[in-house]
């Protein structure tokens, strides 16, 4: 993954009326052998941004990624307009 | 704020025994009058993280920005060795 174009990549497509979410976590352990933070969090925060927002799952893009003490979590959600759930 | 530099800028010090979590979102709004999902989510993400961390709100900085209809939210935490909560 390349995090220096994560949050550039989607700025090259054409403008529509949609939403976008995106979300990156990075979690750097001091141990390796600890637990993996990015994955207890995933369904959880997904969770957190479904009460907000309805969610279609197949616009979910979800990537764990993990490089040595350092775990990763990207989370890509495209909406369509006012798909914001309202309070 | 520069999001090429978020993920890295922690790197260039020196190895520490601590745990560190970083969290970066951003929302693309397809109307720039929309509500703000990055201010409405910053609690509720802090609230699931401290569910398996023990958070010390002294090490938490939260910063909120916003550009035209892109408005974003970082979180970082600092957290001593051992920080996770058992479930």
């Amino acid at each position: 993954m390349n995090l220096f174009n994560f949050f550039t990549r989607s700025r090259s497509t054409a403008p529509v009326a949609r939403e976008r979410l995106q979300l990156l976590l990075a979690h750097e352990r001091a141990l390796s052998g600890q637990s993996d933070l990015a994955v207890v969090l995933q369904e959880e925060i997904l969770a957190v941004i479904a009460k907000h927002v309805s969610i279609d799952r197949e616009k979910v893009n979800v990537k764990l990624g993990r490089d040595g003490t350092v775990s990763t979590l990207e989370i890509d959600i495209e909406m369509p307009e006012a798909a914001l759930v309202k309070n």
